[in-house]
């Protein structure tokens, strides 16, 4: 291998010079992962690559983009990855596959274990580019501790990820954050249901806890309780779910940093009705 | 982010070192567009990375190729993207989703507004890479205002791109540039209709006009007639055409450059009995 | 193309720095390629990418990953590219589509001509990852003149490279490597069928010899004779080759090295009861 980026610490000041930049970095993992409750596991490993575009103009405009390898040919297309402008004191605009706006402003939930373990702690939107389908909108606006989206589907066409036939989708949030709290709420619509999101966090650096309430306008509700316990360069996370349907779920993650990109990790996460979710390995970024 | 490339700006020197190269450049845009006159817009996004290999060896000869991520699988069969060989005094021969020797020596019509519009303004060819097709290989020499250029489709197997079965297709092009004047022409034929293209074109740096008129061996004719006035950093197009089926199409785009790589543009085009295309946005390079 | 990444030849140091870095490389080539022993050639060209991925921690644990452009849907599935963490004093755990143990150890069998010649050179594995399904894992360890290594396909459920339903496949290997000679021999198992082979080399720097011969477990075997000699920058290859079904191949290559990363090379390669293939062209890397 003759070609050897060492971008990770380099950084080559061109002085007053407006720039647009392309940034590739990547992640990979390989473990051992149990769909059954630890019965029987499989080799699991994956390795991607992601493209950061990035721009300024002397006028101070940011703009970019960012995909995935392995999504190039949707980012082509606009139904994978974003681009997004930034406008001092207007607010950032990004198109493609962009959040929904509650999705955008309430607490987020990482994904536990090695391999995500079935994504289990996932909160369920209705709109945003995490349902896969369509371009979607999403503007958002941050000023001091306060920070609101609104993002929608495209117009007019229910191509948009949330949407159905002839029904636009669309949706509003808003952020309160300080140094150890925050606190978000969301409203979204996507023609066939709508989903009010409360969320809180609270955090001090050392531990952290995360909750998160749904309520449809069926009446059925969701959460997500999900806390963050860190000693030394071990993370601790367990969370417990309802879903829509009144399925229960939890779960519990260790993960330990080797420093340079490197760590181990092992995910244990349930779901009503279906097996347990067990897993370990390896997981590197660069 | 931790791998910021600014490869835009920077260019280390290796001193009488031979060198074989890979850049990663990229572009994105984002806005609405509309398929029927404006009536009803979608959002619209795409962002996309392109890898151009290039090296040279001590004795001159250059030598690359190039491809776009989302074609990473076409350019593994030779379909998309091209690899080339420049030798000095000799010419350069390119090989893969290569142009036609006509589309590569008569005048080029870029694509208006933000997003391509449909590429109406395009004329057509019947030869090379932009038919989609097969393997195709290019060969081009230039010796101070003369170029001149020769094609063909994979031979014997009807697989070039504008080849039908048992057909070879094949090209060649000649064009004449001044500092202000541009003349070309070209034949082509892919084993069913022959093409003869006359393009010219003039320009002083603030204002340019090209012409282009095919004539097929059917008697059959198309011409586009494309102008662009730049004012300040903003750039004004217009174009007329009329097709082999004698259908008239005409746009017009316009765009403003931030600098840095972000420019807004916006494109109208029609064509004879089909809905009016109607788009702005913002057109990022990085 | 305002992006140039000279990185063939620069390497930044970061004194003391634990890094992870990603490293992009590229090859092409295009030439004439013939199916029907020369009598009709066909254009051929292809570009590809390749991503490496590497990372060291500061206790000197080294971490990695590895897939082409191409391949870039399937390594986010784990079926192309590989991960590797390899640990000091124990040894190298690779993920993927990671190479049997048997192919690991033995002498391998470069493909001759410009664009591989159908790979007719090719020894057959019966187990890794070269097979093309599942995810496999490979550990192998050096120590001096010895390495060993142990493959896997994923356990208990038929999905690794050479196993069938219901039954693992694995493999053992080893390799004895002096300045001059190398011997090697390695078992495989996909639950099927089983193979032993054993495979040497001797080479002094302008000429080498290698043979491999393998023997499955219904008695049929299978062997590759194949010799390189350079002379200045040509490089010349002969193999001669019988399969598990008595068919013999035999084959000659020549290339000439550009320096740069440029060569031109041919190829001829025959097959019994088929039709030989005839190639040639430009190969580059970058």
């Amino acid at each position: 291998m003759r070609k050897l980026l060492l971008i990770s610490t380099v950084l080559v000041a061109t002085a007053g010079a407006a720039t647009a930049d392309v940034a590739v970095s990547g992640d990979a993992r390989m473990g051992l992962t149990s769909a059954d409750g630890g019965k029987e596991f499989q080799f699991s490993s994956r390795v991607r690559i992601k493209f950061t575009l990035s721009g300024e103009t002397d006028s101070g405009l940011k703009f970019g983009a960012t995909f995935r390898s392995n999504d190039a040919e949707k980012a082509n297309l606009g139904t994978a990855g974003t681009a997004f402008i930034d406008i001092p004191n207007i607010g950032k605009i990004t198109m493609g596959d962009a959040e929904g706006a509650v999705q955008a402003a309430v607490v987020q939930f990482a994904a536990i274990g090695y391999d995500e373990s079935g994504k289990r702690q996932e909160l369920k939107f209705l709109t945003g580019g995490d349902t896969g389908k369509g371009t979607d909108l999403l503007y958002t606006y941050s000023s001091g501790p306060l920070a609101v989206s609104v993002s929608a589907g495209s117009p007019g066409t229910g191509s948009g990820s949330g949407a159905t036939e002839g029904a636009d989708d669309f949706a509003v949030g808003a952020a309160y954050v300080t140094e150890f709290w925050k606190l978000a709420a969301g409203f979204e619509d996507n023609g066939v249901h709508n989903q009010t999101v409360l969320s809180g966090s609270y955090g001090n650096g050392q531990a952290e806890l995360k909750v998160a309430y749904g309520l449809r306008d069926d009446d059925e509700t969701q959460y997500v309780a999900y806390g963050t316990y860190i000693f030394g360069t071990n993370t601790l996370t367990g969370f417990i779910k309802q879903d829509f349907d009144g399925l229960n779920y939890n779960g519990v993650g260790l993960s330990h940093d080797f420093g340079s990109g490197l760590a181990v990790a092992a995910g244990y996460a349930t779901k009503e009705g279906s097996d347990d979710l067990v897993n370990f390995g390896a997981t590197m970024s660069f």
